[in-house]
């Protein structure tokens, strides 16, 4: 058990290569739906791979402006250069609110991201088979004094280039989302629980 | 001003004229950011074709099992046949919690579409280029008792119909948004607020 929990390299290998056989088809997700079964760690890595190819999703948030109602806002997202990405997605930021400027650092939020854009599902948006995730968290402001402010401009104006042009607008800043939780649907009920550790520990994709 | 605000036929049709001749151009929320200016029958008409072109948007709720923390759920919807969209958007949903399976009917949420998956916006998804909507309101039960069931049925296994087969999973049930506020996002800042009164007065799109 202590094995398991402490996934060694070869687990890992195992996943990895499974995953890559399962790539073969059409898509992975198809293919594990089918199977009904997904190990913890092949679930990280569809997840990771889901944000990895994707550019995308929506960031739902409580509005304030619509008295604590939910709300929805369609965000670009990088995770970092194609090839390298680390899975925690970063953002490109004004405001989320449909009327009021509010304080965006430390607002809690969960990204939602569908496998459809990729064109990779050939079945219905709400069917499992097209894999989908919501990562909850808090959005983190990054400073341009912060370290970490280099990997996001580059992880963003890569995969966004018209970014590059938002940066005359001041009140455009880059935030990150502090992952919580990460939920991976892949069959119909409920999601895959994956915490940030699992999530994070996939390679670079 | 009274006139302008009672929308006269010859204004909703110069709306209409207006959007024909913009849609002419690659994608209309791309002449119009452009223009930049859009008069609210103008934004009513983007809103609706938005809704009824489009198959899928995510479901924003405030999740109980996530102590109160935004959550997202891809959802496929329709608002009509094809060519017959009235604009309320109606969903085939078994549960919206990553655990729970809490009761549905009058859950606050708002429904976020984005232009992208239409292939009419050759822009980044975050530029306002590519138009986005979020409709919020609360989720409605619709009972096979209900006469608005056969319209709902149709509406959602002629745009989706894999959901004939999700019939023998008893726990999935046909909703609808009960619309409170819609925000069109077509320019940077504020989205353009409409309310469900002069989103609906759209004929059939």
């Amino acid at each position: 058990m202590k094995n398991s929990s402490s996934s060694p390299l070869f687990v890992q290998l195992g996943a990895l290569i499974l995953f890559f056989l399962l790539s073969l088809l059409r898509s992975p997700v198809t293919a594990s739906a089918e199977i009904g079964f997904m190990s913890p760690e092949l679930a990280a890595f569809k997840a990771r791979w889901l944000m990895a190819k994707n550019n995308w999703g929506i960031l739902s948030t409580i509005s304030v402006d619509l008295g604590g109602a939910p709300f929805g806002n369609v965000v670009s997202f990088s995770d970092g250069e194609p090839g390298h990405g680390f899975g925690v997605p970063y953002f490109y930021l004004a405001k989320l609110e449909p009327k009021g400027g509010y304080e965006i650092n430390g607002t809690r939020a969960a990204l939602t991201v569908s496998e459809d854009p990729l064109g990779t599902c050939r079945k219905d948006a709400q069917n499992p088979n097209c894999s989908r995730i919501s990562l909850t968290g808090k959005l983190k402001w990054i400073s341009l004094e912060n370290p970490e402010i280099k990997f996001a401009q580059v992880a963003l104006f890569t995969k966004h280039p018209e970014m590059k042009d938002w940066q005359s607008y001041r009140s455009f800043q880059i935030y990150k989302l502090d992952l919580e939780d990460i939920f991976l649907f892949y069959l119909f009920g409920s999601p895959m629980h994956l915490t940030p550790k699992d999530y994070l520990k996939v390679p670079p994709i």
